[in-house]
This record gives structure tokens, sequence and C-alpha cells, in this order.
């Protein structure tokens, strides 16, 4: 037996338990949350995160990294700065990423703001990133609930988008809305010889919609470009693919945009990079700040994980082996839903510099 | 080939994408987002987040639950009312579970305010949910990164909790308090037939450390239970064993703990869940709440997924059948790190409530 | 208190507990997993995985269902079979797609298996998961480890993908291998008027690596189409973007493909899809199998979750509230890092019919 | 504008792409999957998966990491070896732990067969690990669905655990199986002076049980210490509660099996740590192996994550900082749901040496 008569533990188990501690640097953060015996004040709720760990850490420091993008895009830029022959527009481009269904959700509302504000530079989003936010414009989207059935709801003509719900008849509108404008689209095409980019439609769908509450609206008015390489993937191009029987001949190129995409990071003096979900809209715009070996400031906000050698849930330290994020920066991956915290984050950042950023924008 | 002549795309796509959709139902919520054009007002921002979709929706859904927890907590009880014989103390007791790191992180404030106006009635932990606390009144927690390497850390002595660091010092000042504790249970044991439970020994700790900072000593001034059968489960549990090497006899009973937590549930008049968390303390307390035909109330915040069959994972729903949740419950589970979004709840809930919530409770 | 002298316990915690059952449908499978006293047989334990429950079941489901594609597709077509006026090639037209992770991996072989003896009709993948098919015919990619760090790698000029790592002269390989590529598809468009989209393109690289080893040599051999929307969103497009400073006017065209890949779908007699991993592969095979209103076969693999209102973590059951899943399907969803489970289902699926798969295709 | 008419891409952009690579280590393994070309060989593909890349990799690793502790375990040890004064019983003592859904699901029959082939020397579970076997013995679980709906389950006396459906009738079952031995265990407490613990009740329910399917039956006979401190956190709790009822008195004591558990870590040549799941199982078993400074071999298996701080869903590197793992060791996690990998890993594992393993034990 091990001996119930020894008045001591097993030594290797008390020096083990009991080793003792080398001194930690000063100037860590001692960990502490906030005091409600202070009072309900959110906003210091939001600074106490940077001392309550875990996410809420990383929350507080994507914040950071986001308000300093907003202060180095504000420095003024002189002749010969930025990489290449460029003169940059602003002292750091700003790339916003989103996956579509972030357009399908109210978060859509935060993405419109800074577009109608000229806060971001770039914005790289998919199909559904784009057709959302203009049939928003047609027909509302509703709340309902993550196990709604799917066959009971598809004998009734309703689309299930996560706990959303969108009545098909939206998409229809969609249709009577966009046919239209392909025809004129091919007819620029063929008498005025317009070459046609996922990114270019984009900005004439904003112009058409001619509706404030859209994301792409703002967009072309102030002249954000927007790129989304696999235009033809969702409702844009069930339209596109029945034109083509009806009125064949649109050409969509992806060439040009990829040129005008990379010319985004290439010429810039710095960049920041806010993507919110993974896959395409995440690769696009780490792969085009390689072009410049790097972004300089970065946040991932995205639920992916890396243990399945996705590039949608790696770590930014991936993309710093690549070059697409530089060897020195402090990129910030917050684990969570964009729901949750993407509005927060816009109101402890963008919205806080609403009057210095919005200095020539067009917003009416 | 296909047809490329035909007028019309085929009518198998054109009926399956342009399906008409039937009426949803009037007071479907429509989906919209914070328009931050009317400036940065946090508390709004939060109100929209129930017509934002996604977890967003949940955790307002997961705001107007405990709400309405607190709102029928406050409800006066009758005699008579409530299960079986007793009288129940309130309209709804509150059972309030989570695991040992949002202790070790700054949520620890927001469970200390809740447990110091006992505006909880019940609470479930791990072992080290309860060391964490003690031992944060002997010495600091600081705030470090989820990569930190291991094996340097250990040569240092710095223990690691995801992006949190804890010098191992920390634990040897917890066993220099702690010992002669334990040599006094001990004595209690052996001359006054004191038959000791983890919960019993966790009041008594929370007597012990007698400051303001930690949640037991609020649960012990304000006499809230606190559950955690598997005590030993941690620091606790390497003391105790060091203990039994040096003064051998102390027993932690678990039989008593379990009808003790039971009766919480059995004789209350209505249920509320608040579960932090996986593991041990989701289920401990939704068993309680079998005992009770299930809870009426409930919020989950985690990050498990129900995939791989664990109950930590599991929805709430999987509960209902085993009737630990009522059958006409409306539970939530909110899907994301707790630091994030639990101190955004207390704010929306607890906090708004003080005033009343805190009459009867002693408070110093 | 709670009435310690009562002999039975509360009769509202008996009567939960001890609530008798109804039935179970008679056919409902007992849990019971594999024994090892049998010995190893690990075909034997892929079957037990049926009972075994969990992911295990989920994935002995998968096996059956891609058996079913299979027998389906062996079936003979007569004509006027299958939607509107094409008479489909087969009784079952299963659309393969998959992420750019998984051709960097080892699961590309087994990709390459299915492409070679022709076992799949349409493929739909990203840029990455076309060139990292090309670029592993000029040099090899590693096994590393998740957490080497990114600095370290970029100044040695090595790239990380999960625990993968490939030096970036892979890269530079490619530049030289593609760019006179790129110079004879420009001399074909500006002489020939040939309209390049990224089908014909990636089957114009799978004719050029002619290695046997490329997935997309055997996809231009069997003349499966391959689709991928946004083909410059990689080095893909690197190399174009360079390429349209040296030698510019290349046109990709996305318009034609979207035509082309749902026309694979509106004119098959059934369908099968089999995704592995997110994003825009499972979007896209979907939203083509809403052209015919549905799939009839599905089995998605990926680590995806539904919470954050993600097409990527989707159920099954919310393509089919959209019509892109046929009402009466059984889809599954396996929730596995494809590596792990993929090679598994070759081995108890396609690997089972070769004989009777390979008829008519060319594997030299 | 950028200028179109340059013959050269920007330098910075081709610099970047082109960077060229430091070799690699010569020894690193070139990824290559599975050739089906080479006929359906799943013991070939398993080993294939080494260099498969991902969690295919990891899995491979972790069957190394097993047949390195079984090699260990099957080394002769002689006298004055191991930490302190006893002599351990093998060369590498392995403790087992995993959650209760495992025993629910066909993982069960796996975790049997180590245990009655002595493979195994110390088993940690959740008290449902515990009492599902037992119920196992006496009525089946089946197969059902995670979408099942709760509120009629419970209407139907049904419980659901994933897609696993239990009837309550089992539980019923349980408790008339039950209720004697625990009058019994209460006699000999209080006529013989018994001081029952958690893994003293779980041999003698193991020996009650008397049936071979049953882990512990086998854990009973062949020795095997079984640890679940929270035991009353179930079916068992519930049937303490209403036999603390019925017939008062019954002791539980946690104290006497954390010096028992911890002693078999402290006393043991090297230790191996096979962990399936994430909570208690996972932490305890760690715990234990602090008090030798550290696991020798670690192979974890769970779905957790590491980015809310959760022990969970820490990666091994943490338990390193603790000194529960060894600093030079080299511990696995592999990301799946047990489920799909463990019978798996018994097969290339354990099985294998089920000979050499055998010796000593009692096997009827």
């Amino acid at each position: 037996t091990e001996g119930f008569n020894s008045r001591w533990a097993p030594s290797v188990a008390m020096e083990a338990v009991l080793k003792p501690s080398c001194d930690l640097p000063k100037d860590m953060p001692k960990i502490r949350g906030y005091d409600f015996n202070q009072g309900v004040d959110l906003h210091a709720v939001l600074k106490s995160y940077l001392t309550t760990g875990f996410q809420a850490s990383s929350l507080a420091l994507a914040i950071q990294e986001i308000n300093t993008m907003i202060e180095k895009r504000l420095e003024p830029v002189e002749e010969g700065e930025g990489n290449e022959s460029e003169t940059p527009k602003s002292g750091c481009t700003i790339f916003l990423g989103y996956t579509s269904n972030l357009i399908s959700s109210g978060v859509r509302e935060s993405i419109r703001y800074l577009a109608q504000h000229k806060m971001v530079d770039v914005i790289v989003t998919t199909a559904g990133g784009v057709e959302e936010d203009l049939i928003k414009c047609l027909a509302h989207t509703y709340l309902g609930d993550f196990s709604l059935p799917g066959k009971e709801l598809r004998l009734r003509g309703i689309n299930r988008i996560g706990n959303l719900v969108v009545p098909n008849d939206n998409y229809c509108k969609f249709e009577d809305w966009l046919m239209p404008i392909l025809d004129q689209m091919l007819l620029e095409q063929n008498t005025e010889g317009t070459r046609w980019t996922p990114s270019k439609m984009i900005h004439r769908l904003g112009k058409e919609i001619n509706n404030t509450d859209s994301v792409y609206y703002w967009a072309y008015k102030n002249n954000i470009p927007v790129f989304s390489p696999a235009l033809t993937d969702g409702s844009l191009g069930d339209m596109i693919y029945f034109h083509s029987y009806k009125n064949p001949g649109l050409i969509l190129d992806i060439v040009e945009d990829i040129r005008r995409l990379n010319s985004q990071a290439v010429f810039a003096k710095r960049t920041g990079m806010i993507i919110l979900g993974g896959g395409l809209v995440k690769h696009h715009i780490a792969n085009a700040n390689l072009m410049r070996n790097g972004a300089d400031y970065v946040v991932y906000v995205n639920t992916g994980q890396e243990f399945d050698g996705s590039d949608s849930g790696a770590r930014p330290d991936e993309a710093v082996s690549w070059g697409k994020i530089r060897t020195d920066a402090k990129p910030v991956k917050v684990y969570a839903d964009a729901s949750l915290v993407f509005p927060l984050i816009v109101a402890e950042t963008f919205a806080q510099h609403v009057d210095k950023l919005a200095a020539g924008k067009k917003t009416d």
C-alpha cells in the first residue's frame, strides 16, 4: 500500500503542485470585470472587456485595432507615399468583407451606415451579400426560428436563413425589378462596348435601386468599389440564367476586377482588413493584401475553427505565413457570430468618429 | 444540346425559383438592425438585437427570459403555493450555474454582483469555480494570450487558462490559507459531529475569506447555497489530498447535498435556470429541475454543439424530452462565449432591478 | 424544513422521474457498437457505425445515401425521362463539391480517383481547389503543425495551410508553368474568338498538366465539367493579375458557366450532391439544384454550425425550405473534418463499385 | 490611374507573391492520400492518414501515441522504479476518461472491451457514464434523430440523447434494480463500518449487475478503479435522493477517492491519458497527473474549442503549462466526435495487442 501512515504527501506531488513562479512582466493587465455597483454604463462595460479575458478581451482588442485603422486613415497623405507610383487616397485603406447572411440580418444596417458615411474603402461580399440588400428594398425579411421545418416552409414558399425567414415572393419581386436592368446592361454592352464586371454591375444595381436603405446605393454614391467574383452564385445568377434564354449574350468578366481589387491594396499607404465570416470574402481580401506584402491592421469576426485546415477557420497567424498580413501586425480574431458583436464594434469605433470621417462623402 | 434557341428558361427552373408564397403570420417581427444615424445609444443597440437575427436575437430573447424570471421572482407567494407542502420563498427560484473559467475571467465580478444582492437563489459550479474566486482574493490573474507556449510557462511556474495566466504562487498562497481551515473542519467533524458536504464547506470558505470581492463570501452572507459535488476536482482536491497525509480523516459527503439541491427545485413555486457553460454545472441544475417536472424559464449560454451527443452541447429541447424543462417553456440558448454576453445580460436584467431585488439581503 | 421524517420522496419528483413510456416503433435500431472480441475487421466496424449513434451513425447513413446515388446512377435511362426535353446521361447526376484545403490535403487522391473513374458528373470547387492540384504536380506539400509561427514561416518563404506547409517556391514554379498557357489562351481568344469561362479554363489546365496524379487531368479526359466562378480568388488570380500587365486583354466570363452548371441539374433524371466543406462550393451546387426543384440525394460533410445563420453551417433542412433539396429527400450531414471521413466513405461506396461504374470512361 | 500601360505588374506584388523559400527539413513527410487504385484496404487507408493532413493526421498520431503507451505498459518494471517508494504495476499506467454520452452510444462496446481485457488501469467518468452502462443491461437504447421534438417525446416518456432515444421505463427498471442494493449498502455502512466512496460503489454495482456486457462488471472483475466524484449527478443521484426518504443515512465520501486517484498517478512509472470528451473527466485525469509532474503520453478526442477559455476545449499545451502533461511529451488532440474515431483507434491499437495485453486478467 501507499503508506497511509506517512505524515507527508509524496514529495513529487507537493513539488509539482507548489512549484514557485518567476515574475510576470510588470505591465500585464490584471483581470477584473465590470462592477455593476457603479451603475449600468454600457460603454464602461465594454471598456472593462479588455480585462475580462477570453473573447471579451478579443472584442476589446478588435475595437482598439479598428480605432487604430481609423486614426491612420485620417492621417494626411503626401505625394510619393504608398507603394509604387500611385499616391494613396488616405493613410489607411480599409477593406470590409462580409458574408450574405449578415446582409439578410440586421447587421446590414451597420454596414449600410459605414457605406453611407464612406467609412470603408473597399467592399468584398458574395452574391447573396449583394442581392439580399437589394431585395430588402423591395420586401421584408422576418424573424423566425432555427427549427422551423423545411418541408412545411417549402410548401408555403417561405425560405429560411438560420432563424430568419424570407417569403419567396421577395425573389419574384426581385426578378421583376432586375430583368429590365439586365436588358439594358446587355444593350449597353452591345451598343456602347461596356465590358461588364461584377463590380461594375453592383454599382449599377446600387444606382438603380436608388434607396437610402441600401448598402449598394451608398457604395455607388460614395464610389466604394464592391467586389464579388462569383456574382452568379445566388438569385442574381438565377436571373442571369433566365435572362440568358430570353435575351442571351451578357458577359461578366472577372479578370478586370481582380486587377482592380489588387490595385486597391498595392497602391495603399497602409491597409486594414475587417472580415466578418469566412469563405470567399475572407480569402479574397487577404489575397489582395498579399499584393502589398500584407495588411497592417486586421480584425476577423467568425465562428470557424482551424482544425479542419479550412481558410475560413484559420487564425490570422496562418495568413502571416503567406504574406497576407504583415509580420509585425497584431491581428485580432473574435470568435463570435458577427450579429452579436459587429453593431457593438461599430458603436465603439466608426460611430465615435462620424464627424471626422464624414468629410467629403456624399450622403444624400 | 439543351436548346440555346429557346426563348424561355426551362419551366422546371422557373417554377422552382419563382414559387409563390403563402402569407406569413401578421405578428412576425421584421428584421431591422440599429441605425447609427440616430447616434450611439448602446441600450438601444441591444434593444435592436431582437430584430437583428441570429445570435443577436437569441441574446435579446435571453434578456427577455431573465427579465421574466425576475418579474415572477418578485411576485408575492401565498401559503400553499408551490409543490408539496413547503411554502416557497419567492415566486421564482433562480438557479445559476457556471464553469470554473468564468470565475477566472472578469465575469466573476458580474456573478459576485448577483450573489452580493441576493439576485439568485441557488448556485452550482465546479471545484475551480469555487477556488479561483478565493485565490483571486489572495493574488491576481492576468491577461495573456492563447498561444503562449506551455513548456516555457511551466518552466517559469505560470499557468495558462485560455488567454489568462495565473502565477503558480497563487496556488501556494491558497495552500497556506486553506490548510488551517481544513484542520479546523476536521476538528469540528471529530468533536462536534459536523457532517461536511461540499455546500457546507463552500459556505465555510466564503465566511473565512471574509472579502467583499468574493462570490462565496456573499453566498455565505446571503445564505445562497452553492453546490459542487466534485469539489475535490481541482486545487481544493490537491490540498485535501495533501491534508489527508498531514491530518487524515476528513469526510465530504455528497448524498446530503443532492437532497438539499433537489429540494430547492421541488419546493419552488416556479424555477428559472441560467447556465453558463456545459459539463457538470449544466447537467446538475437541469437534473434537479427534473424533480419538479421541469424548469419554467431557461437561458443557456455556451459554445457547445449537439452533434456529438454531449449533454454540454444539447439544445434545451433535449432537456424538454427528459422533463428537465417544462413542455410549455420557451427556453433560450445563446451560442457564445459567456464573457462576451453575460455582462451585457446582467446590465439589461438584474442591474435594472437592483432596488426591487435588493430587499432583505445583507450587503456588508 | 422539508420534512426529513417523511418515508417518501416528494410525489412530484417521483412522478417526474418515473414517468412511464409509450412503446417505440418496432423497427427502431438498437444501439450496439462493434465487439472487438470478434477480431479486427474494419469493414465490420464501419458497418456497426449505423447502430453506434451520434456522428458514427451519420457516417453510416452518408455511406448508405451515396450507395443509393450510385445504384440510381447505374439505372438505364430511357428517352423522354428527366426534366424538359433533354435525355439525361444517367439515372443520377452526381455533383461533387469541395474546398481548396481538401486538395492541399491527401483527400486529393480520393477525389482524383473519382474523377479518374468518372464516378461523378459535375465538380464545383474554389480557385485553390484547382491550383493546388496543379501545383502538386510540380512540387510537394508537407505535413507540419497547426502551431508553427507565421512570422518565422514567412521569413523563410513557407506557407501554412492548417497543419500542412507549402514552400513558396511551389507557387513560383506554378507561375513559370502557367504564364505561357495564359499567353496561348489570350491568343486563342483574340484569333479564334474563344470565349473563356472558368470551366473551359480548368479543362484546358487539366489538359496541359498532362499528369495522371491530377484531378483536373482526369476531369478533362473524362469530360467532367468543373465550375469555379471565383477562379481569380487565389494563385491563379495572382498570375492572371501579373499577366494583365505583361499581356493584357484576357476575359473570363462567368455567365456562360452559370447556364452550363444549371443545365447539369435541370436536365438530370435525378441528382445527388456530395459537398465537402462550406462556402461557395456548398451554395453553388445547392443553388443549381434549385433549378430542378431540389436534389434527390444529399451528403454534406463539414464542421460548420447553424447558429450564426451562415449557409456553410446550415443543416440540409434549410436547403429544403429553398427548394434546393427535395421535400421527400433524406439528406445526411456528417459533422466532421472531411479528411477524417471522406476516404472511409469512398472505401465503402465508389471503390466498392469500381467495375460497374468504370464502363465508358477513359483511364489513360 | 494605375498605369495600365506598364509591362510589369507592381514590383511589391511580384516580390511578395514570388518570395523564394528556404529549404524545409529533409524528414518532413510529404502529403499523399490513399490511392484506391490499389484496392480497398481499410487498414492501409488508416495508415495513409499520417500523410493526409488535418485531423486525418491527428488520428494517425493518436494511434501512434496509444501504441507507444501500450509498448511502454508491456515493459517489465523493476523494484525501485517509479516515483516515491511504491513499485508500479506496469511500465505505463493508462488513464481512460469518457463522458456519459459515449456509454449511451455504441462506443460503450469498445470501452467494455478495454475493461474486459484489462487494457487500461484507471477509469474516470461521470454519473451518467456509470448508470447508462448498467441500465443498458436492463433494457435497450435506440437510434432516433437529433430533431425529434422534445415536447412530444416527453408526453410519450421517451428521453433523447443527441440522436439516441431511451424509453423512460429503462430508468424505472433501474430504480427497481438499484433500491435493494442501496438498502444493502446502507446496512453494511451501519453494521460493518463500510465507508462508501464513489469508486467503491461503482465496483459494487459492477459486481451486482453480473453481466458480461457491462463495462463496470469487468472493471470490478479486473480490479480497475473507476472514479466519478459527482456520482450523484444523474439517475443514480435521483435514486439516492429517493432512498434518502425511504431509508436515510447513506454517506458517499469523495475525500478517500481523491487520494486513491492521485496515488494511481504518483506511484506510476509512466502514465498515459486517453480522454474522450471534456468537462470533469478531462480535468480530473489531468489534475491527478499533475501529482506526478505530468503525464508522459496523451490523447484527447473531443469537439471543444479553446476560444472560450474552457478547460474542455483547451489544447494539450495548456495542460503543459500547469504541469499536468510533461514538458517533453508530444500530446495529440483529435478534433472529432469520439463515436467516429474511437472504434477505429481501438482497432488500430489495443485490439492489435490483445494477446500480449491479456496476460493476467480475468475474462469470465
